[in-house]
C-alpha cells in the first residue's frame, strides 16, 4: 500500500466533519477524502439493512479512491454495518467512532461507571453498551438520548444560553450517577464540549470524544504499518446532495472553510 | 362517490397529525384514513422528483382505500406533487395545507404584510411566496426558518423555558416588521401556537394555523359536493416504519392515543 493515499472518511452527513478535524489536527500530513451522504441522511431511523447497503456503496466509492484505511465516522454505521465493510476493504484498515470512543473510555484507570449520550437511534440501538461489554461485563452504563442537540449544533447555536439549558437539562441525568467518564456518542457533540465541561466541572468526569479517540487510533495503526504520509495534507470533501448547505455549516464543524465541496451519485 | 368514504391525510411523518386533529374537531362524523411516511421522513431535503414520486404511491394507497377527499397534510409535497397528486385523483378533491394557509391569511380583511415560519425545506423552496402572490402580487412577505422547532415539537418541549426561549429568538425577526398575520407553515407548529400568542400577545397579529384552515376548507368542499358523512368518526392510521415511536408521539400531536397504528409498505 502507498503512504501518499488518502484516508476516507465517511458520514451520513455533517457530523464527521468533527472526526476530520481531530484527524488533520493528529495527522496532518495526511491527505483525506470525506464523503457526506447528505441526500440519505439521516441514518438512524433506517433499517439495518439499509443501512449497510448504503455503507458498502461508500465504501465502494472510496475503494476506487485507493484510500489505505477507511475512518467510519458514523454512530449508526459503526453500529450495524462495521463488519461488512472490514470485509469488503480487505486488507485495508477500518476503524470506527463506536470502537474507538469505548476503548479510549476503559483506558481510563477507573471505569466503574459509563455515561454514554446519542442520537435516539444511537442510544436505541444500545451499540455502546455491546461495545463496552465486550471490554469489561461489569460495568455499570447509564445512557441518555438528547436529540435536540444535532439540530442545535446545525443551527449553530453551541454555546449560548438556550444550548446551555438543554445541555444541563439532558445532562441532569447523570447528576446522582457517579460516571468516572461520558462518551460524546453523537459526531455531532465536540461542538458542545466546552458546554458539556462547564456543565460537569465540578466532576472527575473524563468526556470522552470519539473524534479524538478514532484521529489517535488511526494514527497508531498507521505508524504500525509504516503508512504514515511524509508529505500531504490535501482535502477532497464529497456529498451527495446539496454541497451550499454542507458547506455553509461546515466551518463550524471543521473549524475551518471548505473550498470547494463536490457533489457525487453513488 | 359514497359519503360513508373515508377522508385520506397524509404526511411525511407525524406532523400531519395535527391536521387530523383539526379535522376531526371540524368533521367529527368523517371516517379518516391517516398515512405518514415514517421510513423516509424528512421529504424537505429530497429532491421534487423523488418527494412526487412518493406523494404518487401514497395517493394510490388511499385511492384503493376509496377515500372520497385527499387532504395533503405536507408543506414540501404541497408545494412540489399537488398537481400532480389532484392528477392522479381524478374527481377526487385535493386539498393541501399551503393553499389553504395562504387563504387564510388572504382572508383577513388587511394584509398588507405577511410573515411566514416554516422549515429550512419549506421557507427555502419560497412556495408560501409563490402562493400569496397568486392572490395579490403586492402584498410584502417576510419569512423565518425555524430549524429548532421541529426537533422541540417531537422531543415534548413545547410550552418549557427552553422553548419560550427559541419561539421568542425565532420570532425577534417579527419584531421591527407590521405583519398582519403570521402563517404556521409547518404542521408541528400548531403545537407551539400558545407559546407563540404569548410572544405576541401585545400585537394586533392574526395567526393561521394551516391545519384549521384545511379542516375549514374540507368541511366546505364535502358540504358543497353533498358529501358529508352523516354517521362515521373511525380513525386509521398507518406508517411505513417505527410505528411504536409514532403511537408514543401521537398523543401530544392529536390530543388523543391511538390505540393501533398499522405498518405498510408502498
Amino acid at each position: 500500500m502507498n503512504k501518499e493515499a488518502p484516508i476516507g472518511i465517511f458520514d451520513s452527513g455533517i457530523g464527521g466533519l468533527t472526526v476530520v478535524k481531530e484527524v488533520r489536527r493528529a495527522l496532518p500530513n495526511e491527505n483525506i477524502i470525506y464523503f457526506g451522504d447528505t441526500a440519505r441522511v439521516p441514518y438512524g431511523i433506517k433499517s439495518e439493512k439499509v443501512v449497510r447497503n448504503y455503507a458498502l456503496q461508500i465504501t465502494n466509492f472510496l475503494m476506487q479512491r485507493n484510500v489505505k484505511m477507511i475512518l467510519i465516522a458514523c454512530n449508526t454505521v459503526s453500529a450495524s454495518a462495521r463488519d461488512e465493510i472490514q470485509e469488503a476493504a480487505g486488507d485495508i484498515p477500518v476503524l470506527d467512532v463506536i470502537s474507538a470512543g469505548t476503548k479510549a473510555a476503559m483506558a481510563w484507570p477507573e471505569h466503574d461507571h459509563i455515561g454514554v449520550i446519542g442520537t435516539l437511534a444511537t442510544i436505541g440501538s444500545e451499540a455502546y453498551n455491546r461495545a463496552i461489554r465486550e471490554y469489561n461485563g461489569g460495568v455499570k452504563i447509564t445512557s441518555k438520548a438528547c436529540p435536540m442537540l444535532v439540530p442545535l449544533a446545525e443551527e449553530g447555536w453551541t454555546d449560548n444560553d438556550i444550548a446551555r439549558q438543554i445541555v444541563h437539562r439532558y445532562l441532569a441525568s447523570f447528576e446522582d450517577q457517579n460516571i468516572d467518564s461520558l462518551i460524546l456518542g453523537c459526531t455531532h457533540y465536540p461542538l458542545f464540549k466546552e458546554t458539556i465541561q462547564q456543565e460537569l466541572y465540578r466532576r472527575k468526569i473524563r468526556i470522552v470524544d470519539s473524534g479524538e479517540s478514532i484521529a489517535k487510533m488511526a494514527r497508531e495503526e498507521l505508524a504500525r504499518r509504516q503508512l504514515l504520509n511524509p508529505s500531504g495534507g490535501t482535502f477532497e470533501c464529497y456529498v451527495s446532495d446539496r454541497p451550499q448547505r454542507f458547506q455553509e455549516l461546515a466551518e463550524r464543524f471543521l473549524g475551518t472553510e471548505i473550498p470547494n465541496v463536490q457533489i457525487i451519485q453513488l
